[in-house]
């Protein structure tokens, strides 16, 4: 037997052409394959929350997303509307020119503001790794643990690196089991899927779960 | 006599891991060439409104920036807590999606919503050109013009193409001089500036502004 990869998977539309088309195919494969989640954009959030009533799906949107440097206060704001329509997970895109500085209470105190803000649903904290060196990413992750939020994420995928098996294993050796761990950014088999799920990702991000699911019934997966 | 480019010029720093150190050099830059507007990231306003008081200098930031995709009323708390804390103004990205899918009376109402949040604040209406056809970039820009923002403006200067000739020319044609027309998006000399000012760009935003004034003081410029 082999485990499905469904349940890792967050089924992910982010591109900034996304229609609401798209967006309701996103969401009806979700619901056929069994992921985790869909992850869209915040604009479609009341559309995904009708299309995924009564499912096991999860409804993720991002924050900040991608670049990470609106005001704590509008990343605050946008969170608990996101919820307040529908979602249950949040992916927040830190502010990484505070991270590059050194400023990482002012990181932690602004995922605290979100954690606050989202009332109960898991907020994913998005590192963008390809960015950062291996010290700081570890010092981010421990400030993810300390400030409440539910994942560490590698990356956005919009960024010069996607998700790493160094990386996940990194983030996973800090995290100590405390959060999960979100791989995201150029994950397009289930080769890397399983690589990176061996490395210590809990959840996957990809926009190719249909082929991920596809090529799991090629290999014997019921 | 050769007219200076200065005042033409938004000069630009968006770059996700733009740091505050970066963003002080740049107001600097901006305040000694006398360029139209810094054109920074939300979180350092505060910041840049400090060392631009008193000068001539704009304070412009974005919004929505650069995917577009966040709420109607995201944008417009991002536009008013950025004013309210000194910008004066907003760079604001459409919600793609929307303009492809042909519902612009949408786009319109989003652009109002902002133009009321922004407080007499100039609102320039970002349309990623490269993503649209050229009937699309006409009908977004007399929608531009009717929603009462100040200009509109042909690229985030991260999405697959910058600013050209033919699309300055056709959002200047189709504004009719009832709003500017601002160029950004790839723009790093002074013949590329020169050559979108003579088809209609009233404004260039650009991070080579110190370099265009070189090259102009080169070339006899005072």
């Amino acid at each position: 037997m082999i485990l499905s990869p469904a349940p890792y998977i967050d089924h992910t539309l982010l591109r900034p052409e996304a229609t609401s088309v798209q967006i309701r195919a996103l969401c009806e494969e979700a619901v056929e394959h069994g992921f985790a989640a869909v992850c869209i954009p915040p604009v479609f959030v009341p559309l995904a929350a009708d299309l995924l009533y009564g499912s096991e799906v999860a409804l993720a949107t991002v924050v900040g997303f991608p670049f990470g440097y609106c005001s704590p206060a509008v990343k605050a704001f946008e969170a608990a509307k996101a919820v307040a329509e529908g979602a249950r997970e949040i992916d927040l895109v830190i502010h990484l020119g505070a991270a590059l500085e050194g400023r990482l209470e002012a990181v932690e105190e602004e995922i605290r503001g979100v954690v606050r803000a989202s009332s109960g649903a898991k907020v994913k904290v998005i590192l963008e790794c390809s960015a950062l060196d291996d010290p700081l990413k570890e010092a981010l992750t421990l400030r993810v643990v300390a400030s409440g939020a539910a994942f560490v994420k590698t990356s956005t995928g919009f960024g010069a690196g996607g998700a790493s098996v160094h990386d996940v294993r990194l983030l996973a050796r800090a995290a100590q089991g405390r959060i999960g761990v979100k791989a995201s950014g150029g994950i397009r088999d289930l080769a890397i899927l399983k690589e990176l799920v061996d490395a210590g990702a809990t959840r996957i991000g990809t926009s190719s779960g249909a082929r991920i699911m596809d090529e799991w019934h090629r290999e014997g997966g019921k």
